[in-house]
Formats: C-alpha cells, structure tokens, sequence
C-alpha cells in the first residue's frame, strides 16, 4: 500500500476541514473542504470525510497512486493515532482511534496522524521555508500558539507523544492572563490572534491613548493589523509588545535545543513587519552571548490557502 | 583502535579534573585527580593529563583495551571536539581543540567531548537512575545550573552543538537576579548551590526571622542544608523556594520535550529530602492537565565520588 506518487493531506481545523491531494513537489492537484462540526458521533464524520477523499482522489485522477493520509488535527498523538480530548471538536471529546478509523474507511490507506503545529513543521521542512534545516522550532501564531519542534531532521514527540506545548510555557509568571488551558500566563495568551485583540481591548480600556480601535465595537487581530498599517499608534505598540514577549520566550526555547531558526506560520505571521525586528531585538537581548544574532527568525513560505493541506500531506511521505 | 572493554572518563572541573579507567558495568578500576589550573598553556596542560591518564591505564591492567576516551568540560562541543571560552579554564580563554589535543597526546586513542552535564545524562542513560529512557532531561545542580537533554535515546545537541543551556533560561522575568553569564533572572541565578547561598543571605538581610544561619560568617548552600536537617525554619522555607522556582521551570521544559523523567544530580541535588515535595508540587501546578502526576523527578543513583568519571566515560562507549 505505501508506494505511490501522492499522498492526501488533511487538516482537522474546529469549524472546517480542509484535504487536498499532493505531489512531491507540493502541487496540490485537488482539494475540498467539510465541516467538521457536523456531527457528534466520530463515525459519522469519517465517513463523510471518506467520502470526501475518494471524491478528490478522483479529481485528481490519482486512483491507485496515493501513498498514504497525513493528518494534522488538535491533540493528535502521532505514536498512537489517536485524538485525545479536543475540546473544539465535538466528536473527540473522548480519545478517539482516529487514524485506525479513518484508515478503514479508505479501504487500509495508512493513514498518520499528529497535531497541526507539527504537521506544520514537516511541512514546512518538506515543501517550505525550513528545506534543508536539521534544526529549528515552527511556532503557529493562530487562534493559539502551537509548535513543532525539530531536532536532527526529525519531529519531536518525546514519551508520551505529545511533546511541543510551547504556547503554554509561562511567559509570565506573576498575575499573567487566564490561558484556555486553565493554566495562566501562557505565551498562548499574549501571542495568539486572540492574545492580540485581548491586549487590544486591555490597553483601550487602562490608557486614554487615541486610536481608530476605539470606534469599533469589536476587535480581532486582524483590526489591530489593519489599524497597524494605517499607521495607528497604539497598533503599532501592540504588535511592539506582542513581538517582545514571543522574543523572550523564543530565547528560552532557543536554549533549549540550539535551532537554526524559529519559524513562524499562521494568520498573525502575516504581520511580519510589524513583528520581526520586536522578536528580533527581544529575542538577542535575552540569549546567551553565544547565540546573539546567530538564530534566524523565518517566516513561513507555504502559500497560505495550501499550508494547512501541505503540512499534513508532508506526513504522508514518511508513511 | 575502537575496540577494547575499557573506556576512560575524564571530568574537567574548574579546579581539578577527575579520570578513571571504566568498565562496561561501571566500575572505576582506577582513578586519579590532577590540577586543571597550574597551567595557562593548553598544551602543558594535556601533556599532564595524558601523563595521568597513561599511568591509570596502567593501574587497571587496561594496556592496548581502552575503546576511547570521554570528556566532560565546561563548554565542550560534541561536534567540532573543542572547548570554546570557558570563563574557569585559565586554558580555554579561546577556543581550544580539546579532543584533536589529547588525543594526539594518547598516541591516536579517540576522544569524545561534551559538557559536563550532558556527559552526566549520557552516564545516567549508561549506568543510573535513567537505564531504558529514551527522553528524559538531566539538571545539574551544582556551581550552576546545567542541563542534558535525551530524546528518542539521544543527547540533543542542536545545530551548533551548545543546545541545553536550560541553567539559562528565565526564572524570573522583572527584577531577577544577575546572573554570571550577563543576564538576569537565569534559573542558575535561584537554583544551583550558590544561588541558594544567595537566597540565604538575602533573606537574612531582608526578614528578621530568627535562624542559625545568622551566626554564620559566609554562608554556603552546604550550611543552609545542614541548617534545614537541624530543623530550621528559614533554611527549610529556603529549600521549599528553590524547589518551586526549579518546578516551575521544570513544567517549561516539559512541554518542550515531554519527557519521562527529570533526573537531577549534583551537589545540591543531595538535598533531595527538601527539595522533592516542593519541586513536585511546583511542578504539577505548573503543567498542562495531560501531564500532571505523570512526570517522575528522579534523583541520580551513581555513587557520588564516581559520577563525575562514570558520566564522561559513558561518552566513550559510543566512538
């Protein structure tokens, strides 16, 4: 079964999933989308989203040619195919056998499984901005922050397959905002998109500083950036102070295993003018002198509407 | 010349180093001590060493079965064999090419090189506390803070050799202490036995909590330690502050590498009956739900006037 010239890439996402079929070159020769939120009964959703893969692999004119199914889903366990308690999926808030499932349903395609920040990362190393790199961190700057951590050209899933929880190491430990995780001061809770327009509504609310934010009656990142490119101060001071803390965290993973580079993907990477040199700058400020200047901030190069697809279908290879 | 029963270990400490002939169950057949300071000259320093390590070869009986030699020293690269500006080596100033050095000065018998607490993790891997982990990280608690991370079986040295500097990650974001190394707030500035010493003796100035501590000249974390087996409530408050501030970093590294164990060694480590409950608790406060309870913190099982020699000439076993 894994032979073949394609592989199929799915990414679980809480509202939609998204799947294309992939070449080795990172062509995506046809893609869909599903809902993901649907059904509550994992069954249901499996074979809906079976379905959708025949239908693809058909368009694709690729039948008897895929490889295998790279997934990336929230809490997938690489080691065991499993989804473990996503509470944004409403079929898995159990553990959920979901690589073996899927794989039955596609007629034992192999079928692997892992979370979408380390899907990202072999993405990235497969088709992206990390070719050639042994070392290096992805951090996925979205509604959280996730990360894939990279060492020796391989992913980092440690003991229990769950390693890379970099959005929730302390970026500050005393009186930080309440994270999701139940936990406070994640870096997640300062750095997401979401961080964002929290800090956004924090700092309209605390200071007088004039701002096109103020007539709006609510705030995304996405406000903030646009805000940000029209010049708008306290945008501007935002992304200065978000850029900051990932820097000095980023420090910190940096000593932990010494990367080439720290990749950044996900909707707020798209503010990477406004967010490099406050990385950069905090990021050296707070390195051992060894490391100064030496570790490079990369933003992701995968087109945006196939990354997703492209990092899930780069597991599939390895199949 | 890779073959043979023995290895040697060598640690390079700041004032001495430490060498023995090793078996492959861990057994010191002989060992001896040198100084690592009388010379500014990394030449005439091998040429000592070698001397040394020549004459415990001899000692064990070992002649034409040594596989290798292992080093531990500060700053010691895997990769390149050197060690580079080591602020307690008079030697090492610049960089030094340790391993070409002293094996040339050994008459062709390979030498391998790291740090000195990556040498111990390998050593705990080999003979200790860590037999069977694949991921795991070792903490030296000693003058500093160091660390050795395994993953999947392997030390993590990163794309440039130095990865595992976790000694140097922030504790403490505003206000932390000065550290040696040129930052402040560093997890070594609290946690090694001088930053112990340290909290000692700003406790005393800053509370009026009475202690034995105070009749004291210098303190060292020695004291505080014989202090606290003697009942006294400000060096036990001292220990249970420095086993939360290590746990509160140790839930940090977790979600890097989401190992089985934190192993810790080292001097301080001794004071393992203080230390554990504060650390644990720390810890799980601090970690993601899928994690907590599921960390062990393990204190190193070799003996301690060995540890040193067995963790290097663990390096050895792998030429």
């Amino acid at each position: 079964m894994a032979t073949g010239n394609y592989v199929v890439g799915i990414d679980v996402g809480g509202q939609t999933t998204k799947l294309g079929v992939v070449d080795a070159r990172g062509t995506v020769l046809a893609q869909t989308v599903i809902r993901t939120d649907n059904h509550e009964d994992v069954r249901l959703y499996v074979a809906e989203l079976a379905e959708a893969v025949k239908k693809i692999i058909l368009d694709a004119n690729a039948e008897g040619q895929i490889r295998g199914v790279g997934v990336g889903a929230p809490n997938g366990n690489y080691y065991t195919g499993t989804i473990e308690n996503a509470p944004n999926l409403p079929w898995a808030h159990q553990t959920v056998k979901f690589a073996e499932l899927l794989s039955e349903a596609l007629d034992g395609l192999p079928v692997a499984l892992t979370n979408d920040a380390n899907a990202a990362a072999v993405g990235e190393m497969t088709y992206g901005a990390a070719r050639g790199m042994k070392n290096f961190i992805m951090i996925t700057l979205g509604t959280g922050v996730g990360s894939g951590i990279v060492i020796n050209g391989e992913v980092v899933y440690g003991h229990d397959g769950f390693a890379g929880e970099l959005g929730h190491t302390a970026a500050v430990r005393n009186n930080g905002r309440a994270c999701n995780c139940g936990k406070s001061g994640c870096l997640e809770a300062y750095c997401s998109a979401t961080g964002v327009a929290r800090t956004a509504r924090e700092w309209l609310e605390l200071t007088d500083e004039p701002s096109v934010l103020r007539s709006l009656d609510t705030i995304a990142s996405k406000d903030v950036y646009d805000a940000a490119k029209d010049g708008d101060k306290l945008a501007l001071k935002i992304f200065e102070f978000t850029g900051k803390i990932l820097g000095r965290s980023f420090a910190d993973f940096v000593a932990f295993s010494a990367p080439e580079a720290i990749v950044l993907f996900g909707g707020l990477a798209r503010a990477k003018e406004f967010l490099r040199q406050p990385i950069e700058d905090s990021m050296n400020a707070n390195l051992l002198p060894l490391w100064k200047d030496k570790v490079k901030i990369v933003f992701s190069q995968l087109k945006e509407s196939d990354a997703a697809i492209l990092g899930a279908s780069a597991l599939a290879w390895e199949l």
